[in-house]
């Protein structure tokens, strides 16, 4: 397969690490402090852009429904709250990693498993996308001559993630826990400076948009009833954006250091205080601050080039307005702290994607080599249909958060929903089999997190899916059950396989003889070659075989045999029609036909070439002849290669570096390694 | 190779015939009256265009200058004879039907060589888009409401004849001579008739546009000296035209029947007597009823909607004028006639193309599977190719037959002129060789009518590159270095091969022992059998091995691996990095580092599947292994073939049906057999 080889040398080329033992993993599994911010980039990364979702639903019908920002704000926290408890269960109960797709697998069977791969594997096309469309957004908040170049600089940061996931770059050491660190100051500081500021000057904490006031969109100016309840709803689930991500770390724990299971629940414990905290501050702040941010710029009342700049995100608004400005340095860093943990957190989806594709393989839902590891390839291909589908939506909405938002949460509730009913079953499963009174105490007490949690996240699935459905969710109602019936038949088809494959007594009979035949064209070492490994295998018969296609040429052939005078005698087979393959088939059938118990084991002498163009020079009958052969019970086809030249230094030795997923897997790399613990 | 055999499906169920056995070829060689009119169709055909072609350049100029057509049409009628002499002693002398190829690697070597060869593969393209424009153009005349389909039915026609020659259609027989006689009938009658009818009526020959006047195009409205002379000469050049194709024959010299030069020869004789008085009667009677055809319909004075409707081709005009009007039975039968017969030389260059690809192939400058027959496939890619290029032309240049034709007659006369000096030469050495002074005598005739033919068409092509090089011409004179280049390049590679390969002692040195080594993932049939085998072999050492990527499923495996009691000792590989490969390939390494004289046999079990897809859900680790393994001297790699369900009935028999260019190989089939002879 040259063309494999080809493209595997690319990543080898270029691979940088490399991956640790095994038994050396206990050293460079992640302690908390390291485990945290890989892990939580993703859902505290969210803080940027939920609470600006909230105002975007809100200021459609102007300024008068914002009174119900923080009602709405506490709702999220609340959910958040829920979740994470709920998911503290998880990595209790399921340590290996599977996550959602393990607990409804186990607990619901295929159907509920496979309805969360596909959602899960949705999800991470869109993570990438949101992430890096908001970190975009940042960026042109500090820079807002950039807006012209919006989508080219979202499609270059996928590229960028893509390039380096190929490159085979770790998620683990400082590199990957500093932004997020970082984020969570900045924000931190961001709240408490900005609340500060607004008590001493009372008041004195004044977003740039303060001033404007919204025109309702048509249709919203006076909504009341139950359109009022859609409307707040609405809201709500745009708001619910700030748990994307929350389940990242029960898919992780492997990662974590022992007890791992306690590691990771208290590390989501602490996320889930820091991310609640974040938003409820954020959405405090812009209400103080009196920010507006609107789904079409120009309804903003005052804001004269609404055509042409772009609006700051809620974020780079209160940056500016607590630090003094949009010159000042505290900007500036919120900005990009912000922009580096969101494309930080679109880069945890090329790890989890790869993790996710090998527990498929390992069920048989996708092809079995997404399992074995070290295939640089495989993982290639995945980080680039990853990348190609981030960028397809990308482009196809502008890189506009608050457009691919719409197709974002409902993936994420999809698995949270179904995950956490699975969990209340398995509480179920388990109390059957445990009579000691504490622990079916402690149990009661799960399931009924894990039931609140359930309820919860399936009310808000519905007010999702009511509520986005025509907002571009269907497109992801759509593409789930797509993947859902590939991955089935998959799985069918490896199953269907399997069946045939159950040993019985005639597939270990012996073979009463061995026929060797060897192919011979010309007297060159390739032939010299395969006849002197074919006799050493001391077969009962040995021919060599060549195919009279030329007489002239047969002619030479039979004379460098006698003038080599090789032991084995040649056997010619007339070709009328100077064909190669047929004549050989035919031979080999005939012998076969003769005695079906004989074995006949064909050699074929074959050129190693160093690049793949030379493979449409060489070994094309040889291929065919392979092809044809291989159709014939009781035959086996060897290949003597023999390397010319050119493939020298092609040895490609296909692994290299670490794949995406690995740290998530617990197989992690610590070259250059961080003095963990 | 599933996607191979896939596609080899293709061409075999739909293929018609069955190829005849060589010691039977002597029915089936063509007797002359077969011979001249699956030859000539090309040849005579251009007799449909060639007159035009000079009307059209001397329009440019009016009607001023038409009086020169009957000398350029002499000195047309005598060059073809020259040519058609000069070709007699090329069959003669080159009996095996390499052409002018031949003749300039024997007497030129490569350079010159290779210089016809790309000529010639230009050549079959553009016979292709001018034969196939020119039969259009001959429908549209009696159709005239096709016009603006022009394009589209061009296409249509090429893609008819590719896939015709796909399915394998045979030239020889009744269904191939039929049009070509019906052709010559037609035009003989055309001209009889149509000089009667002008003597008895005298004058009374009157074509439909001989009331029109012509406005000459600026530039050319008083053309005197030098200018004159350039242009008198592009008019003939466009002229020569009617040579196209006379080389067939000589490349078809293996199709006829003993004595096949003289035959040939015979052949070539009448076919140029035929082509020269079809070609100097159109163009008289052309000159007669006063025909008027050129470059832009709207110079023709009086022609009122010129812009909507198409000018009839000269056949066309001079088939109304003869036979009374445009919807007289004549005037059908000679369009369908002519149509017919140029449709048919288009044929001709996919039966031309792989026969000297083949020949092209055995000299290695084309790759070597090109030379063996039976591999629908390669002729396949071959038809594709042609028919792809021919059709790329034809849009390029809608169709338009005199734009085409600029890029034409480069190749031909690249080849003829090359061809002739090859002869020159070719003499010179022969007489040197032979004392006998009749014998030399004779050689010294035929290297004078060389001479003069070399000459002649020396002249003609520096003529043609000077004339037509701004009209398009170029485009031959760039693609005919690449194609050299390239030929050059795949002969460097094959004979850089060759050399590597010179036998020594090392190659034929026998293993001191052998290692078998036998793959296994699970204990299943195709395990069982590749261990059955590998036992049957007898080696030295067997070992069965397995790599362990997870602990759970290799545990399983020794637990079957003893409830089967399998009498070879199972070695486990340890994967730290999930990785199979590797191992493996390192395993071997070892052995062989141990003891280098050893021969390790990797046994390799593989699933044969019947649908390309499956191969992504199979054998994937298998085809990496392999790809890693061949590198490695001194292993040979046994493939085990699995047959899965699915691959029953995909046992894919490559060959069936005749090849393009067999019969001009010599190579005929007689199913349907005509009684030749």
């Amino acid at each position: 397969m040259p063309t494999l080889s080809d493209l595997g040398q690319l990543p080898k080329r270029i691979v940088l690490g490399r991956a640790v033992r095994s038994d050396r993993l206990g050293e460079s599994l992640l302690p908390k402090r390291y485990a945290l911010p890989i892990f939580a980039s993703d859902p505290l990364s969210s803080v940027a852009y939920a609470t600006q979702e909230i105002l975007i639903v809100l200021t459609l019908a102007g300024t008068a429904f914002l009174y119900l920002a923080p009602w709405l704000a506490v709702g999220v926290v609340l959910l958040l709250i829920t979740v994470v408890l709920s998911y503290r269960q998880v990595v209790h109960a399921y340590p290996s990693g599977g996550g959602d797709y393990e607990v409804a697998m186990k607990n619901h069977g295929q159907f509920a498993g496979l309805t969360v791969a596909s959602a899960l594997l949705v999800d991470y096309v869109l993570t990438v996308a949101v992430s890096v469309s908001a970190g975009t957004d940042n960026i042109i908040s500090a820079f807002p001559s950039l807006d012209e170049h919006r989508v080219l600089i979202a499609v270059g940061l996928v590229s960028l993630l893509a390039a380096a996931n190929l490159r085979g770059v770790r998620e683990s050491g400082r590199a990957f826990a500093a932004p997020t660190y970082l984020f969570i100051a900045g924000i931190g500081i961001l709240i408490v400076t900005g609340l500060i500021r607004w008590f001493v000057t009372d008041g004195g904490l004044v977003a740039e948009t303060s001033q404007y006031s919204v025109t309702p969109e048509p249709g919203y100016e006076n909504l009341a009833g139950l359109a009022l309840l859609l409307f707040a709803l609405r809201a709500f689930a745009s708001g619910c954006t700030a748990l994307t991500g929350v389940e990242a770390i029960a898919n992780g724990v492997p990662a974590f250091r022992a007890p791992k299971s306690r590691n990771a629940a208290t590390t989501l414990a602490l996320m889930g205080g820091i991310a609640a905290a974040m938003f409820a501050g954020v959405t405090a702040l812009a209400l103080l601050a009196d920010v507006k941010y609107v789904e079409h710029p120009c309804d903003l009342v005052g804001f004269a080039d609404c055509e042409t700049e772009p609006q700051r995100t809620v974020i780079a608004q209160l940056a500016a307005a607590t630090f003094g400005g949009d010159t000042s340095l505290g900007f500036f860093y919120i900005q990009a702290a912000t922009a580096l943990v969101l494309i930080l957190a679109a880069n945890t989806a090329f790890n989890g994607f790869p993790l996710l594709g090998s527990v498929l393989a390992q069920d048989r839902f996708m092809p079995r080599q997404l399992h074995t590891r070290g295939d640089k390839l495989v993982f290639s291909n995945g980080i680039l249909l990853l990348a190609g589908f981030a960028v397809l939506l990308i482009v196809a909405f502008d890189a506009d958060v608050n457009r691919l938002i719409q197709l974002y949460i409902i993936g994420v509730f999809t698995s949270f929903s179904i995950g956490q009913w699975g969990m209340v079953r398995h509480w179920n499963r388990e109390m059957q089999s445990t009579a000691d009174p504490a622990e079916r105490r402690r149990m009661r007490r799960s399931q009924i997190i894990n039931t609140l949690g359930g309820t919860l996240t399936t009310i808000v699935l519905v007010i999702i899916v009511i509520t986005k459905f025509t907002h571009g969710a269907w497109l992801v109602i759509v593409s789930m059950p797509v993947l859902f019936v590939l991955m089935r038949a998959i799985n069918r088809h490896y199953s269907y396989v399997s069946e045939q494959l159950v040993p019985d007594t005639d597939a270990r009979t012996l073979p009463s003889k061995v026929h060797a035949v060897v192919l011979v064209s010309k007297v060159h070492k390739p032939t010299l070659r395969a006849l002197a490994f074919a006799r050493a295998t001391r077969p009962d018969e040995l021919t060599a075989l060549t195919v009279n296609v030329d007489d002239a040429e047969t002619r030479g052939l039979q004379a460098d045999w006698e003038r080599f005078d090789i032991p084995v005698p040649l056997t010619v087979l007339e070709s009328p029609y100077r064909e190669i393959t047929r004549p050989v088939v035919d031979f080999v059938k005939n012998i076969r036909r003769g005695s079906p118990r004989e074995l006949v084991v064909v050699f074929v002498p074959q050129y190693v070439v160093g690049h793949w163009w030379e493979n449409l020079l060489h070994n094309q009958s040889a291929l065919r002849l392979r092809a044809r052969l291989q159709f014939q019970p009781g035959v086996m086809i060897t290949t003597v290669p023999w390397q010319l030249a050119s493939s020298v230094g092609r040895d490609d030795d296909g692994r290299g570096g670490p794949a995406p997923g690995d740290l998530r897997r617990g197989l992690t790399d610590d070259s250059d390694a961080v003095p963990y613990g």
